[in-house]
C-alpha cells in the first residue's frame, strides 16, 4: 500500500456527527472490530472488550446518559469499548493500547466510507453505563464509538508539528 | 483508498525489533509525525509532544534505562512521546488519544516500509528519562518508538473477535 494513500486517509478522517438513514451490513461491523483487534498492546495483552449496539431501545437508554444523545440515536450502530482490567498490566499502557485499537477502527471505517465519532463525554456516567449493560467490576467503560453513513463533511485543523516538538531533533 | 488495503496494512504491521543499518531521510521522520498529529483527541486538545532522537550518544544514554537497549541502539531513530499535561483535560481520555496518535505513526511507517516497535518497559525509568531530556514537570514520558528498516519478519496473533465481545450484539 502506498504511503501517500495512508497519510491521505489519516488526514481526511473527521469526527462525523450527522448520519444518513442507511443500514451498514453486519459483515462490515465485524471488519471494523477486526481492524481494532490488530492494534498493538503491551505484552500483546489485548486489554479491549466490545459491545456492538444496534438495538433502538438500548440506544435510547444510553443516549440519555450524554448531552450528545442525537448522535447516538442517529447513528446506524455504536461500539462500546471497555477496558478488561484482569487482562491489564499497567493502566497507562493499557489505555494507550485501547486508543490504538480505537484509531484502527476509525481509520478502517473511514476507508469503507463510514463516518464515525469517538464520544468521551458519556464517560461521566460510567457507572450508569455499566448498569445498562449489566457489566461487572472487571470491565470499565472507556469509549463509545458511533458509526453511520456521513451526512456532513466537517473540516478540522491541527497545530503545526513544530509546536508539538518538546525539543529540536536530538 | 480501498478498505481491503487498509485492513491488510493494519493486519500486517508487526513490532520490529531488528533493523538494518540504513538511513531513513529526515523528511520521512516528519511524515511519520504528520500522521501522528492527525489523530483524534478529546476537544481536539492534541495532548501529545515529541522528541526525535537520532544522536548516538543520547541513544546510548537512553538505552541504559531499559532491558531492550539493543533495539534502541540498532534503530535508525527513535521518537519519544510525551503527555503534555497542561493541554490535558482527562488523563484516561488523553492517554487514549496518545495511543491513537502512536498507532497512526506505526501504521504510516509500516506503509513506508519502515519497521517500528512501541517500547513501554522503559517507562519504569520515567524520571530518569525526564532528567536525560531536561523535561520539566509539565510533560510526562509515555512511550518510546524505535524505527528502522526491518531485518526480521515476525509473526503475531490475536484472539478471536468472538472472545473479545462482552455481550453478543445488542
Amino acid at each position: 500500500m502506498d504511503k501517500n494513500e495512508i497519510l491521505k486517509l489519516i488526514r481526511s478522517r473527521r469526527s462525523i456527527r450527522k448520519f444518513r438513514e442507511q443500514n451498514i451490513p453486519e459483515e462490515t461491523v465485524f471488519e471494523i472490530l477486526e481492524a481494532g483487534i490488530w492494534a498493538p498492546s503491551g505484552l500483546n495483552n489485548q486489554p479491549w472488550r466490545f459491545i456492538i449496539i444496534k438495538d433502538r431501545d438500548l440506544r435510547d437508554k444510553i443516549s440519555r446518559l450524554t448531552k450528545y444523545s442525537r448522535i447516538i440515536t442517529a447513528a446506524d450502530f455504536c461500539i462500546a469499548v471497555f477496558y478488561n482490567k484482569p487482562a491489564g498490566y499497567d493502566r497507562d499502557k493499557d489505555l494507550m493500547a485501547i486508543g490504538s485499537c480505537i484509531q484502527n477502527m476509525l481509520l478502517y471505517s473511514h476507508s469503507a466510507g463510514i463516518g464515525s465519532v469517538w464520544l468521551g463525554e458519556i464517560l461521566k456516567n460510567k457507572q450508569e453505563i455499566h448498569g445498562v449493560f449489566e457489566i461487572d467490576e472487571s470491565c470499565e467503560f472507556m469509549a463509545l464509538l458511533a458509526f453511520g453513513i456521513p451526512d456532513e463533511a466537517p473540516s478540522s485543523a491541527r497545530s503545526d508539528i513544530s509546536s508539538m516538538m518538546l525539543k529540536p531533533s536530538l
